[in-house]
């Protein structure tokens, strides 16, 4: 423990002194060791090897910090390691910036970093270089994370939304929507609470199963604004429609049952574990299962297609009617990422 | 202006749905915008080029967020350029992830970004990936940044502290503590204000300038902790003592007057345009030479010289005396940068 057993973080913690280097070295360091983490030196040489190298960048807010399925700390590796992997790469380096709000406790601050080494482990990359800020009492909430990564890509996987065509089919690797219920229940802010696992994890395996079929034209995972702005986005960006089948669309009973009690809509809902992808045709059922073979990938469905004559998101509801999946507007629900 | 002539950022703006869109597009997009730059896709191909790779973050609180001589906007550019520049490398690529406090005005935010942009294009950088999170109003302040860099460093290029050899010449760039001071009055809340400016800056031109020097074992740029911080890291890592001479080393009147009055001690108020050289004995003049010949370096110094004897930072007044610069511990003031 740092500054001679202190339980809470203070501002001493943060002014580039001994104390700093104290939380640094005692907690970040300890934890998330690695052969290229020197905290010594301003920059990191990093050596990506062949293929195209890849840059992203997330950040995290999630509140509470720790949740049913996982922490702030595992979902700050698992959310820039998947933008990675739904763009076809491999991570391999991430940067970590941490802004830590005083009076935090030492000891849920070491429990999220643990967490966040143990993602680390699982996804193979290493955090090569931070920075840490202590914000005053009110000037934060616990801690943010920004992680930024760098990962490689086979030169022969090109992915994009322009790949898209019409006839397209839209797969998702499972059930939507349980992120965004897991964290609104671990609020218990609605007097409601349940054993629902957030799905937040490495989408790794999942986008390494199919990156090599021919027909993958595009890949993302379905975090804030879920899977209908993900649909949105691609009519956007495409001039074409998508047109999703509510009865193929892999929901949790849970998942439905607190969407009905409060009212939202469990297609806007993050998840942070998830892959949508869209196959061309002829490599539909060689992706699904792939995904099949896979633990994270048992409730993978085909849930729609890509079609020419309506640019909206169009939801076939189970008694066969239509409703339009609008572009998500005022429907604030902060820090679900 | 996004979301209909709104004045203030909401929470809506984070949610992953239309005026999170329109935030980006409007205000982030619009201002940063270059030929690496694609908010449709997850992660963003780049090409270093020849050469080693180097990866670094930073992240970014001052407040306040507009101070004389720069904003937290080209400070989080000049920051992450920065630390790329004093370990040899020539900053290429950056992600930037914002933290918004709900509540946020608009105008501010442009200016910002505006000056952002700005000092983005000076120091020929590309911002090619973003997020955007909008936090509770009371959960932030203002806004809060974090970068990452990617930059590209000459493979005969190599300095570190463990290069650092008993003899060695310490050299500043310039007059130390300036940003700390300055943004210390600009907060008014001593009931004291004056017109120094931050010495916030790229220092590209100046590590450009000696990186090439033979002698050159060492920079970085004194930021939090200041001066003291840096050389009672240079202890700390080599075993070697640092000496320093009082009367070489330059700080502006203001500066000392406001220490004088407040208490502070200049040697551990930050700088964020400065460097902080070691050079063999032999390139010392050299290295001189060239940081004078640049506006950045009118006022760089020799201060002082690695030492085998004592494994402190000991400072030589200008009456003759010595002061040991202890490491730093309580001195929190917080949200310098």
């Amino acid at each position: 423990m740092t500054k001679s057993q202190d339980k809470f973080v203070t501002l001493a913690h943060g002014n580039g002194g001994r104390y700093m280097r104290e939380l640094i070295d005692d907690v970040f360091k300890r934890h998330l060791a690695n052969p290229h983490l020197n905290t010594n030196v301003d920059a990191t040489l990093i050596d990506p090897g062949d293929g195209d190298i890849l840059f992203t960048t997330d950040g995290f807010t999630v509140k509470p910090l720790e949740f049913p399925g996982g922490t702030i700390g595992s979902l700050a590796i698992h959310g820039t390691v998947n933008d990675l992997s739904v763009a076809g790469a491999t991570a391999k380096f991430l940067s970590l910036n941490a802004f830590i709000e005083e009076g935090m406790a030492f000891e849920q601050l070491e429990r999220i970093v643990a967490d966040m080494a143990q993602a680390a482990r699982q996804c193979q990359v290493e955090i090569v270089t931070g920075d840490t800020k202590v914000v005053p009492l009110k000037e934060g909430s616990g801690i943010y994370f920004a992680t930024s990564g760098i990962g490689i890509k086979p030169r022969d996987i090109q992915l994009g939304m322009e790949k898209i065509k019409t006839g397209d089919k839209i797969l998702i690797s499972g059930s939507i929507g349980d992120h965004g219920t897991a964290v609104m229940l671990a609020r218990e802010q609605f007097g409601l609470s349940g054993d629902l696992q957030s799905d937040a994890a490495s989408v790794h395996p999942l986008t390494q199963a199919i990156r090599d079929l021919p027909g993958l034209r595009f890949m993302r995972d379905p975090t804030r604004g879920g899977l209908a702005t993900v649909c949105a986005e691609i009519c956007r960006n495409t001039q074409q429609g998508t047109y999703l089948f509510e009865a193929q669309i892999p929901i949790k009973e849970q998942v439905t049952a607190v969407c009905e009690m409060l009212g939202y809509d469990p297609y806007y809902l993050a998840c942070e574990g998830r892959v949508l992808a869209v196959v061309a045709e002829q490599d539909t059922d060689e992706a699904l299962h792939c995904w099949h073979q896979l633990n994270e990938g048992q409730d993978a469905a085909i849930i729609g297609e890509i079609i020419a004559d309506d640019r909206r998101v169009i939801l076939e509801t189970e008694l066969g009617g239509q409703r339009l999946l609008e572009e998500l507007e005022d429907d604030p629900l902060p820090r679900i990422c």
